[in-house]
Order: structure tokens, then sequence, then C-alpha cells
């Protein structure tokens, strides 16, 4: 069991896992159900937008050829024949010095061809005329049906998350029914004697878990669901019996703990006792070097480690790229970023550090700021993080105003390309 | 009902709005149901982290004392008493030349005060025995109690969002029930009788409702309920008691629609019908200048645009901030930041005009690229900003390179002070 271990560099360990990368299922749902969903299909308009010629303002319809001797000094009456609220049309045409009161959004009436603003009339006689004193060209103040968007256009690519604007025109071109993407299930496992229940007093020895509920937390983000087979102890039997069972309802399996070596860490006989095929079992990363994958008949098994902030890394940087391209994204990868670094960083380190931090903002700069004391078991500082900096191993630390590579945790649009350390 | 309309600038319509703010009362719930949730009270450690001296590595607990003549020409073997799996502790005392094995995560033992790495022995007798020959300082590879926390110290504020390391925090310290802020219910009304419901095919002059559909998600975005009370055309007496319906059940009150100068507009008369107190109905600002807001016995009633982006505009500068300070927030208004634009923007306009587009990050800087065409009533381009570009009044426009101020949207850390167009 305590076979020795070559470790991979993140770049290999990244790409091994998504040689199992799979798209997910249609999943259609009703409107009012679909936020926080991906699009499996592109959003097309199945009408032009503008739907016809419409007024932008509360105004008048006319003809603009009458007005086209018209100035300060020499002003018409028209004549108001009719008007026309928002969602009603007229079928009376508009005729010479005649017009029609049109509100915001009303269809612009037959025979018009412009709009003045309602503040630059005057009314006569209760409104029965008014008088215009200015000329107006072909089509002022009109919103031209499809200006927006023509018929047809592909307005939203599949793999969209479901934002507030993506959902306005979700119900402009009426999907009353949405197409999405049927998210994976995500097999979640806690193992370790020493875990208790968050419910539980602390004991000599033991802590409670918090991994796993962290993780559940990290695979909603990603846009995932869990299920949840809760904590168990270090009995190999157990374990084996609970992967077996995770592996027949779930897409994915992720463990946390039990990857060290240490003689109580089962994982890798776990691996053994179901004929799962072992990807790599060490990654050239602090935190997360025992992150270990597996694969059983095309199912990835994360194994990630029983440690916080390795265990928030090893998921962040394995675990949802395949979690956004089996929901159709086409950047699956963790968005990376050049930030200036804002304070030294000295500690040097052979091995290539995940550093936690948050990002901000300055004048058109991005800073990013190391948070917390970053020791591998501070799980204090995960909560505070948004970015991790990368810190290529063999490196002597950095100094304040440093360029450094870092990796955006909070972000819905991702990377095309995987970060490459080698670069 | 067509009265003049006075224009107030966008900071006086915040810091109107947000006299009005106000905090949520606690509610709490169970640890599993906090997720997307804000603190009531900050989280506190009930126990130092980590909660006794425990070993970051598997190893071996010896006496440091013991070791100080090794070296690589002078080893000891050393007699291993007993083993220590995390989770377990003993009571046997770590004598001279004497060791435990320890595995990650389990308690250093009596007597021991430094753990050497398993790699670094060497085994003797099946286990019975192991040679080491280095020295280790007192402490050497120990993580001591309360290093990375002490019992009693706030590690998280009130009012912050639970993300996947906050979820992480509450388990540690065995929060089964989490206080959290009850968050505001927010009635949601769409007025126009041009509206449509999603499902229905388009008629002339008709247009689908997307306003409040997109509302919805903002609302749930920024940490608020929906209650939706449907879409109604323009009668008023059927908008003046959904409208006193709503104000009995609900926090605060969004409309879409009804604020033009229309005549069928009839938001104002709503708000002189249920002597609520009109604060303001017009804002120097485009899109969304039209946004009306009033108040009735300290609820405030949000009269946004029926134009999509005028509303969208107006909810996130309006509503967003008293949705976040109701939720404890010390950073309420939108984020602003500086960005360098990342293309020519010519258009003059006399007005403070919100520009959307997306942020993109390139070499340490920030850069914002407008998106779409960005006329008041195109839906499209919502659906991929992230962020909004302020162009105040009376500017020339703006030339790619420069420098300017930019609103972040998808952000939940927010700011602790408005932004000014004044500066």
């Amino acid at each position: 069991m305590s076979e020795k271990r070559n470790p991979i560099t993140v770049h290999q360990a990244v790409k091994t896992v998504m040689k199992w990368k799979k798209r997910g299922n249609k999943n259609v749902v009703n409107f009012s159900e679909c936020d926080d969903g991906y699009l499996f299909d592109p959003i097309c308009a199945d009408h032009p937008v503008p739907p016809f010629n419409r007024s932008p303002y509360d105004g008048y319809a006319i003809r603009s050829q009458d007005t086209e001797l018209l100035s300060s000094n020499n002003s018409i009456d028209f004549e108001v024949i009719d008007e026309i609220p928002a969602g009603h049309t007229i079928e009376k045409i508009v005729g010479k010095n005649q017009t029609v009161k049109i509100m915001t959004g009303g269809a612009i009436p037959p025979g018009a061809d412009a709009v003045i603003m309602k503040e630059l009339v005057s009314k006569k006689e209760g409104g029965k005329y008014i008088t215009i004193k200015r000329k107006l060209k072909p089509g002022e103040n009109i919103s031209f049906k499809g200006e927006d968007v023509e018929a047809g256009t592909e307005i939203i690519s599949k793999g969209t998350y479901i934002n507030p604007g993506v959902k306005a025109l979700l119900a402009t071109f009426g999907y009353s029914k949405v197409p999405l993407v049927k998210k994976p299930i995500i097999g979640l496992i806690a193992t370790g004697s020493e875990l208790l229940h968050v419910h539980e007093p602390l004991a000599p020895g033991k802590i409670r878990n918090s991994n796993s509920h962290m993780v559940s937390s990290q695979i909603k983000r990603a846009g995932g669901n869990v299920n949840y087979y809760g904590q168990i102890g270090d009995d190999l039997e157990d374990l084996v019996e609970l992967t077996q069972k995770a592996l027949l309802e779930c897409d994915f399996i992720i463990t946390t703990g039990g990857v060290s070596v240490g003689d109580y860490d089962h994982l890798p006989e776990v691996y053994r006792s179901i004929n799962a095929q072992e990807l790599f079992n060490k990654v050239a990363m602090r935190p997360g070097s025992v992150t270990t994958v597996a694969e059983k008949e095309g199912k990835l098994l994360f194994g990630l480690s029983g440690n916080p902030s390795a265990c928030y890394v090893g998921f962040e940087l394995f675990v949802r790229p395949i979690i956004r391209y089996w929901n159709y994204s086409d950047s699956p990868y963790v968005r990376p970023v050049k930030a200036y670094l804002n304070k030294d960083f000295p500690k040097a380190n052979p091995f290539t550090r995940f550093v936690r931090g948050e990002l901000q903002y300055s004048s058109g700069d991005i800073l990013f700021k190391p948070v917390g004391l970053d020791k591998s078991n501070a799980v204090s500082s995960l909560a505070k993080s948004d970015a991790l900096m990368i810190l290529p191993g063999g490196t002597r630390g950095y100094k304040k105003g440093n360029l450094v590579d870092v990796l955006l945790l909070e972000d819905q649009k991702g990377s095309e390309e995987m970060w490459d350390m080698r670069k």
C-alpha cells in the first residue's frame, strides 16, 4: 500500500482528467424553473426585435414630408385623428397634416414615417390639434422592425448560464419550455475515522467534517448536483460498498480524505477492489499533492485530499472543468489572468504552489492580495478568497509589483485553454 | 398627469432611496439549508484550530532531544511503541529513543515534541524499529493547537454571503443551526396592456413580458425573495388594488412599466391613491430616466421603466443597494472600478449614460468592451454584460485606451461608498 508515487505536473493531470470528459443530456423544463441552468440549445429569435416599427417615446406619429418646410418661424397645426396605447394597433391611415397620438412602444400607424416627442409640440383645442414647428426626417424616432435582432438569429449560444439577461431573452422569444443540460450528478463520500458530524461536540483527536459540505457548495457553484452519501470511517469494506453504490447512481464520484500514504488511507485499495483504473495518485503541487483520480467504465472517481485547502484547490483544478464541459461550456477551464502582486511574497518552495487571495482593482490595474496564513491546513482564509495565485516550483518567491498568474474562482466565463504552467 | 418632471442626479437618487434603508431580521435555519444565505451573526470559533497539537504528515512522533547528535553518518534506532491513526489518541508516553507511528491529522502523543516524515526513515524488523539519521528541532513538523485560529475569535463578519469556504467554517465550528438574515420579500408587478405571457403567440402591437422575469432573477442574484403578482394591463383600479395587497405582504415593491409620461402610465396616480410619497420621478441618466420611487410607511415602491435595459439598470443602481443593506452588507453599493476602454466610443450625449459591456483582463490591465447595440430597447446585449460603463453627461465620448468608470454587475463584494459621478 505504501508504494512509491510518481508525481505528474498539474498540466498533465488536468489533461489526463479531461480525456474522460463527457457532455450532458437534454432536460426540458418549464420556463419558471430554468434559473441556474445551462442552455442545451442556443436561443434563437422566434420573431424580429422590435417585432414591428414602433415608437421609442410618447409622442405623435406624422408624415415627415408634411414637416419639410417647418421651422421655429413656420409652424403648422396637425389634426389628431386617433391615439395608440402600447399594445394596440389602428387601421386608420395618417394623411396630410394629420397625426396619431402614440405611446412608448406603440406600433407606428399606416401612413406615418416619423414620430415627434410629446414635449416638442403644443396642444390646441383640448388636444384635437397640435402645433409642430420643426422638420423631421423620414424614419426619425422610429425603432424599426428587426433593427435589434432579425427573426431566426441565434442570440445566445448553447452552454450559456442563465443570468437575468438570458432569462429576459428566453421570455421575449417565447421559451415557455427551456432546453437545459441535465446537470451531472456527483456522488460525494467523506472518509476518515477522525470526522465528527456538524452537530457533535469536539472530542480528543477528532475534527468536524467540513470538506464534504464545502465541496458540496463548490459542486453547486460549478454547475453540478450532489448526491451525498455521508461520512464514513476508515473501514475498507464500507468504502468499497458505498463507492460501488455511488458508481451506479452517479456520473462522477468525489471522495474526500483517504488518499495519503498513511496505512489507513484506503482509496488506492478501493480502486483496485472495484477494478477502477488509477490515472494518477500524485501531482507536483501544494496543497493537493496527494490528489488521486481513477476511472471506471468511463466514470471518473476523484480522490481529493482530506486537508481542506488541498481539497478546495483539487476540486477547482480538476473537477470544475469536467462539470463545465458536461454543461456544454466552450470555456471549461479555470480562467487565468495576470495580476500585480500587492505585497512581497518571499517564500521559496520547490513545488508549484497555489496561494489563496483576493483580487483588487486599482486605476485600471488588477492586484492580487494573498489572504491569511495560507498554511495548508488553515481553513479560515478559504472563505475570503476569490482567486488563487500560482507560484511555479523552484522560484524564489515574488516581490510587490511583480506580474503573477492568478486563477479566478468566482467566474462563470472560464477559459477555452487550460492554463499552462510551462508558459 | 402630464406634470413637468424635475430630474435629479443618479447620486441624489441613490442617496434618497438609501434614506429608507433597513436591516433584516434573524432567521435560524438548519446547516443543510444555509446555502445562498447571508450571515446574521459573525462566525466565531468554538474551539482553537488545530484543536490539538497534530501531525501535518504521515510519520513518526519522537522527542527532538533524542536526535540532537544525529546526522547522515550517525543514526539511531527508535522503538515503535504504538501507532495513532487520525481521530485517535493514546495515553502512552513517548520515552527516550522511542517513537509512535502517526498519521496525517493525528494528535501528537505525550512526551513527543517533533515528527519526522515517513519518507525520511528506514524500517527495521517489520516495523518494530525505525532508523533516523537527522536532527529535529523542538516543534518540528507539528501543527500547534490554535496556530491557525484561537478559540472565540471572530472569523467571518455578519452580512457575509455563504460561499463554499464559509460553509466549511460553519461546519468546522459546529454551526448545526445557522443564524441567517431573513431576506427581504420583494413584491413584483408587471404593468402594460401590450404585454403577452411567455407561452402566448406574438400579436400585432404586443410583446412578451420579459422584464418581470429578468427582474425576478436580478432580485435573487442580489439576495432577495420574490413575490410575483403577475402582469396586469393598464387599468388603474387593478393596479391600485394589487399594489395595496403587495404592500401588506412584502418589504418592498417593484413595478415594471407605467412610469412614462404617456396617458396610460398610471404609476404616479397609483402613488397618490394609496397616499405614498413620491421621492422622485425622473433621474438624469440614460437609460432609465423615468425611474420613479415612492415610499409608504417606510416601505419603498420602485417604479422601474418598461424598457428592458432601463429596467435592468434601474434595478442595479437603486434596488440592489437596498437589498444588500437589508442583508447586513457593509458594502451595499455597486462596486466601481476603473478600466481601459478597448475601443473608441465616440457617441456624445447630454445625459449620463450607462453602457453595457464585458470586463476583460490583459497583462494586469482591466479592459471594458462595450457589448451590442446598446440601444435602450435592445435586450440582446444584457445577457452578455457583466459591467456598466458610465459616460458622464456632456462628454464628447471616449477613445480607445481612455480610463473609464465601470460598475461591476456580477460581484458579491460591493462597495462601502456609493459611486459618485461628481468625482
